[in-house]
């Protein structure tokens, strides 16, 4: 990482070299929540092959890369710039057909275009579709999850609109690449919203689609009216109580009580969950290769989950803090 | 495959190289049934050293590969007999510590050691530990998947305290090798009374620890005193209705709408399931990685499983007449 840049310094840099851009996308959406940004990404009329000549011409190295893709790119006080030629006709269509809107807006110096409304949706917490929802989200079901990354780094909340359509989309995410998936899974574990982010993907149906494993936990005591999704909702609470930047510690309390609900066993005036920390951890192998984790994520995850009853397990706390019983209840 | 061979001939070759021997286990098992017989095994108050010296003495050739287990093999008539030191300071002693009665006895010819009733349990179809079933579970949880399995072959039943041990110790199947696991569920599948072998494993809690993936299925609509388990016996029926030498096509049927209550959505007067089999689909890639399942069962059943609906699905009909709808209710 390179020291910081602001986004006027990343546009002053590439415009010196390629004429006619727009910085857009998540640069953009970053600079106006005054939040530091890493990638800045830009879009032209030029063509590819003009953007890689004008690189050249410049006396600088083009990164060819993304070319068949339409980008190309350049590096700039040791940060790399990416110059993509526009999608569609206008600059217009091309961010109608972005994900959400505040991720749908362009910026030269002095001068905005936000043809979507993703300012007043970036002041109002909101992720929206730029176009008919239903219509972005069948085009690219790895949205879904996307909406839920959003939810829980910017703690942000899907219109309604957006949300039909996850619903209706979902299934679609069983043709999307596991690993992209992962990713995506990931960055939402790790958001300070993640509870939101992954309560999103449940109320949906998504989550079954990339997390089945998880399905018990939606349905836990659903015919009690005052339990509804307890088990969903402690799980959550005990996520967030442990640190966002250990992400493997995530991903263990995700799934730490998964094997719960399947060695339920009813006591005199109580259940009991015998050994289901074992299952759990059976449930952790499950995950580790459908989500194509690394062999060392892999363990680490499966020994914190299966250990996780132990009183030094530095999940135990976390998941003390978690019960139900030992919060308010709204 | 050689020729077929009684237990009596097995035997005699056997006892022209080596003295004192017993045939035991599950040929005693088949010759009493009068079933044929693949594998002949014997036991004997020698040490395996003394076994493999006897059958060289006898100009044979000893296969030692299981000998550090006490078991010297020796070639008779193309087929491979297998003799093994005593367990335990006498024949009772190496027979109480056998999974069940009906592979506990001990035969020389015209003399049949049974000290557990073994005979009597299979006369009556009975799978029952020699000694206390705890112990024998709790030593080898591999034995909870083995009832299943004979119950499947032979239409038997487990025994209530044999089902009392499978569902104490059943998380114990965790530390069981997968591959191990994997054997014994192929047979159950394979097996004329699959249904039975499978409802045993449901019925003790077993089956999460090694098929997780149905445990949607074991606990669906049970809310409903007259559909209890509804969908798991719509499965089973489809597995029986299915040809059981085509295990991969079992396995399909077991599977097929393992997704079902994923997705399940309500509509007036109905409920409906759309893309449950993407999502079956999904469960079976967990399912292929778990047990081990080489690549070319993990393709085909994926593709038995995804296509399922469709009306040239050879799994089509089957799962058409499994429908509860179709069936008299008793």
């Amino acid at each position: 990482m390179g020291a910081s840049m602001t986004s006027e310094a990343a546009w002053t840099a590439a415009s010196a070299v390629v004429e006619d851009l727009w910085l857009v996308g998540g640069s953009v959406r970053d600079e106006l929540m005054g939040r530091s940004c890493e990638d800045f990404d830009f879009v032209t009329p030029l063509s590819a092959d003009e953007i890689e000549t004008a690189i050249r011409a410049a006396g600088r190295k083009p990164y060819t890369l993304g070319k068949r893709f339409g980008t190309v790119g350049m590096m700039a006080e040791g940060r790399k710039l990416e110059i993509t030629t526009l999608r569609g006709a206008t600059l217009d269509d091309d961010l109608r057909h972005r994900d959400f809107t505040i991720n749908a807006m362009a910026w030269q110096p002095g001068l905005l275009e936000d043809p979507y409304g993703g300012r007043a949706d970036l002041e109002a917490g909101v992720l929206r579709a730029p176009g008919p929802a239903r219509e972005s989200i069948r085009d690219d079901a790895l949205r879904i999850l996307r909406a839920a990354r959003f939810e829980s780094e910017l703690g942000f909340s899907a219109d309604e609109e957006l949300k039909e359509a996850m619903a209706r989309y979902a299934h679609k995410l069983s043709g999307v690449a596991k690993e992209r998936c992962a990713l995506e899974l990931d960055r939402t574990l790790s958001g300070p919203h993640a509870a939101k982010g992954l309560r999103l993907l449940a109320e949906t149906g998504a989550l079954v689609w990339v997390l089945p494993e998880l399905a018990l936990q939606e349905s836990y005591e659903q015919n009690s009216p005052y339990h509804d999704r307890d088990l969903l909702e402690h799980t959550l609470a005990v996520v967030e109580a442990v640190d966002a930047a250990d992400l493997d510690m995530r991903w263990a309390a995700l799934l730490h009580d998964a094997g719960k609900p399947y060695v339920r066993a009813e006591k005199p005036g109580r259940s009991t969950y015998v050994h289901h920390e074992l299952l759990s951890a059976e449930i952790v192998d499950r995950v580790a290769v459908s989500l194509r984790w690394s062999n060392a994520r892999h363990a680490r995850v499966r020994e914190l989950v299966a250990g996780h009853m132990a009183p030094s397990s530095p999940l135990r706390a976390a998941d003390d803090s978690g019960k139900p019983a030992d919060r308010p209840r709204g």
